[in-house]
């Protein structure tokens, strides 16, 4: 059975023919693999980058992959049947003991002990086959299988943008329509994160701003133009002019320079929230004293926000068939390569390189 | 008609006769003074270093004191009649058109536009008597009397427990039980904030450390032990063990160097929050990108905490009633110096200096 | 000006060239009218039956009609350009002082104080063109047009089930999955409402019975099948195996007659809530001491849904978007009927009798 | 070990000699009994007529007394010492598998599935002393010792107020001034039930009247009069006056007839909330088409009521701590009789008939 597999820490990656059978949990769905998604966890644990990932307690090796989706080849629970189209959640509880685990909601584990597919102590979905637990499968309408594989990074998203209105319920912040179109946003970072939670939070109503340091590329201006999102270059326009509009959410998907933050902050109005999605990877937040004070007397919060589960994934299948209609161009846009799981040469290209505009890339298996 | 004057910004205080009717909002409820308490925020106006504080308009003066206990010697609302006791809200609605200011929530307002009794705008409560507004006065029970004045500081912090619960709301934070007795709680600073949010937190059940640079004062020591309040010296025994130990919620209440907070955000467990109630007064927070990074892998959240509406006023009187008896030597702690009125000499002292030891010094009206 | 007119509460309807211009609001934003959905309540005000039904002050006479879709013809407002496609919200605040209303939410209007078009005090869409408010109109993606109609009766559902959602908030109601996919669910009725309420509740996840009592017409059959919903016939069935299966939800959407809530009631399992759409039209519901007994010990709820509002309406153009993909045939099957308006026959008709099988009937302008 | 011991469904009570150890759940905690509460759900067992009641598994006879007071006197859980006053919770999860009971809220518990200390398959506190789990034990204050025992009803009731609240978020229920001081209820029944809830009732903030239908007791004027709620004689005054005031809350209490309930309905505004506390033992609700749609239309609920938990118990004691202080009368008139365990005739006396004006009756141990 072919699967790609890893060795984390070490560095490397290798299409292997696997003996042993995959198999999670109750494992009474068989489910047979049509797609992957590739994202940038994926080429850190390829480059021995993530120093979370660990492969499953007892062997040396990793079956890769976190963003699949699949097909049901057989089953003995009746929710699911031979020709169902089934996405795994990735992140699943551990010790299963805190109550946030135990009802389903193991992104908010008090013990932050769980497994992640095809990263942290579990296999992932990068192989032929696997057998499943039907807690973890999520159905996926077949007209949207074409765009499908974004349900898994959107998934996050939908969970940070409920958390985000589930801490803002502290006071009233929808408008006077009792939306929040009123609401206005701003993104920074334009990858995968950045353009799915700008497109999310316009679908949601706000008024969506997303930054990055250069002029956007061709693709970007394609989306941010339909979903009506302006796009902002702050290298050009700078960081000051954002600072004196205000903003009642900053979401920073940058994973950049911790410094960033401290200007996102300060860009926050009355109520406002800042939500940091991205890990960001070198330099400091500094902030001083008096912005501290104006964060506080502006009833400000900011919010980690990591990770989305079952009742995300299937939002966000609903939300790619809703942008599907509303958005075609946007949705044809969300799948930027389609790789050929026996085409090795690109295959490992994919895995070692993001490119240039990428929003989705995937490997079809055949 | 005497009263306790400034002239922000500049510095200095005068006890005046006052020709002048003060009448706040539809005027309709006649309060004469009984009592007044005294905070750091008077004594900043005081000394001319509240740079937010500012006379009504079309005038270089303004009543001092937002603390206030006062009886009702005329009223032309059913609501209030004459011998009630009553306290006014302090922060109140100046435009009156966001929707947190319409349904009663200015601590929440949208513009940050809003009026602070004897600080920002509005005449305060050092005087003999004022014409009030039925709205933004509540009615205090005759055996509470003796502490009630400490219900205004303490419905700031009625609101920013409020406030900490709703936030995480947005996972289960409760416990096996039911109850909030799992969760593990610090507060920085054993000022009149700090000490009364420790008690405050306990009544909802926590586990409360309190911390501060130095041993127990001896009132300190009798308060938290009767409250079963952990003291914690961190000058002794370092910030590195708080850290390990781990908190549910971090409150800071120093209004010291923004520098200890970034120890703070390290202290929290995953799903912790920190809020921030004190102003700091020097120094920068800064956070490096590692620090960021298990704060967003723990979902934790900052957020900071101001100002009490009537909701919380009345809240505070509850639980002062409870405290009196559940915890009687806490009760009479809380009033740690009476003034009379007419001694001028000790009412200028009291007005320019904190003792040691301070909770709260009220001022005798007779 | 062409316009369908009604002299509630006398019977009647008549196609009139009106002389007057019709404005609601500010008027700042001209809309062509594009389509007119038909429901029950246009029949009934025909029919002289809509006891509630009342002409704007001063006149005899009423625009009927609230389903609408338009195109926006001229706008001083920078949020809506010519060439728009627009739904105007049909239940608007009319005193607009309670907190519900202020916040744009008159669906909750404490004083039951509202004016809604074509109906209760305010013109309706059954007009060529109309002066209307921003604040109550709805923008529509152009990709839906064909469907977009049914919006109008949708957002009413959108909001029912927001509502009962909220209602069931007071205890975990999600599955130990996160989902609501473990949650049973019955609706009563299979007129529009039934059909769009058992859609909207299996997007969200539950499962779904729809319950009338005779066996589906081959159009229910066709859209109950597409979307996983399990059509019970009940004079055959019988109530008394739906009352020992137990259900989390029952939604009653008949509006026949009161004596079939009593059956509904005892059909829910504990924490079950029933959840009241449709108005009785006769009839008696009669509750044993014992059935009350269980329905207390249950921690069992009854709640009366009444319309949405503008983030139902937008909701409801978002769900239509999505069942477009994931449900083609039942998004092709919400049309029942097309009426050309220039057709008087027909027109004249339809207002004056319910087809069999209807889902939503529209009249074309042109 | 004296204790108190019922053989339901026979009726009939005994006091007797036991010599079986009594122990819940964990067991580390020994408990001995200071007081016992009696309530009118011990007579029905007694008398046979509580058809719900059996003992635990495997014997015919139960211990008594769902209310108890007692004292730590072993403990080998750190949170309990010697000496500690405690009170045990008496409804426990059994099968603990569904959500609600894992997180600590059988009350709300999926499968009905529980037992009740002293009435369903679980031992109860009139016994010398017990075994018991830390989980279901709360901390009493001592200087609350002499009324404390009411905590146990009272908690029932804080549940069914928070449950009220809760379902009352799905719109805004606060007024503008941020309390729920614009808000008018009413309960009818004035037993122990009907004047604890409207006491919480008053406590929250609201305007309430307590209804009945008879003149009031002294002791029941001395109480509503202090607490400022309006006493209410429906046999004389009418409920139609009272459909015509208009209640945002009515809370039946009464237990009796189940047609009282039906003018209940009647007597909601928009918005309006009844809450169903007492079974009703005989009866019909009846309610006419018309009524329910007016029901609808003002977005009316019915919500049933019971069993209060572990975060409940802590509230109770914290309002009777509260009341001592701002109602002394009223906390002074709880405790309506105290019978000494040894006097047998007196025991048996209270054990079997209610008395004109009884609050609480208590059991001293001694
Ligand atoms: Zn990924
Ligand atoms: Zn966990
Ligand atoms: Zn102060
Ligand atoms: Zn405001
Ligand atoms: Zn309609
Ligand atoms: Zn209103
Ligand atoms: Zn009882
Ligand atoms: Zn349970």
């Amino acid at each position: 059975m072919k699967a790609i597999v890893v060795k984390p820490p070490k560095p490397g990656v290798e299409v292997r023919d696997l003996s042993q059978v995959i198999r999670h949990g109750s494992g009474t769905v068989k489910v047979r693999i049509l797609e992957n998604g590739i994202c940038g966890s994926d080429r850190e644990i390829v480059k021995g980058e993530l120093t979370t990932a660990r492969p499953p307690e007892g062997r040396d090796w990793l079956v890769l992959g976190h963003e699949a989706l699949g097909i049901v080849e057989d089953s003995s629970d009746p929710r699911f049947k031979p020709g169902d189209l089934v996405m795994p959640i990735n992140r699943r509880s551990y010790h299963g003991k805190c109550l946030n685990c135990l009802v389903g909601r193991p992104d908010f584990c008090e013990a932050n002990e769980f497994v992640e597919a095809g990263m942290v102590g579990m296999d992932g979905f990068m192989v032929e086959y696997w057998y499943d637990d039907p807690k973890y499968l999520v159905k996926v309408p077949k007209d949207i299988a074409d765009i499908a594989i974004v349900a898994q990074p959107l998934s996050d998203l939908e969970k940070s943008v409920e958390e985000i209105l589930n801490v803002q319920r502290r006071f009233i912040w929808t408008c006077d329509d009792g939306t929040y179109n009123c609401r206005r946003s701003i993104v920074f970072g334009t990858g995968s994160t950045g353009i799915l939670i700008s497109l999310l939070l316009r679908t949601v109503g706000f008024e969506v701003y997303v930054a990055n340091r250069r002029d956007p590329l061709e693709s970007e201006a394609k989306i941010t133009e339909e979903a009506g999102i302006i796009y902002y270059n702050y290298s050009k326009d700078g960081l000051d002019k954002l600072k004196s509009m205000g903003f009642d959410l900053v979401v920073d998907t940058t994973g950049a320079s911790a410094s960033l933050i401290g200007h996102e902050v300060e860009m926050l109005k009355p109520n406002g929230i800042l939500g940091l999605f991205g890990f960001p990877s070198e330099g400091e937040l500094t902030l001083r004293y008096d912005v501290i004070q104006r964060f506080i007397y502006k009833s400000n919060a900011i919010v980690g926000l990591i990770n989305g589960q079952k009742p995300h994934f299937q939002q966000a299948l609903a939300h790619l068939a809703q942008w599907k209609v509303v958005w075609p161009t946007v949705a044809k846009s969300l799948i930027t390569r389609v790789v050929d799981v026996n085409n090795d040469k690109e295959l490992l290209q994919v895995l070692n390189h993001k490119e240039r505009g990428e929003i989705k890339v995937k490997i079809k298996w055949s």
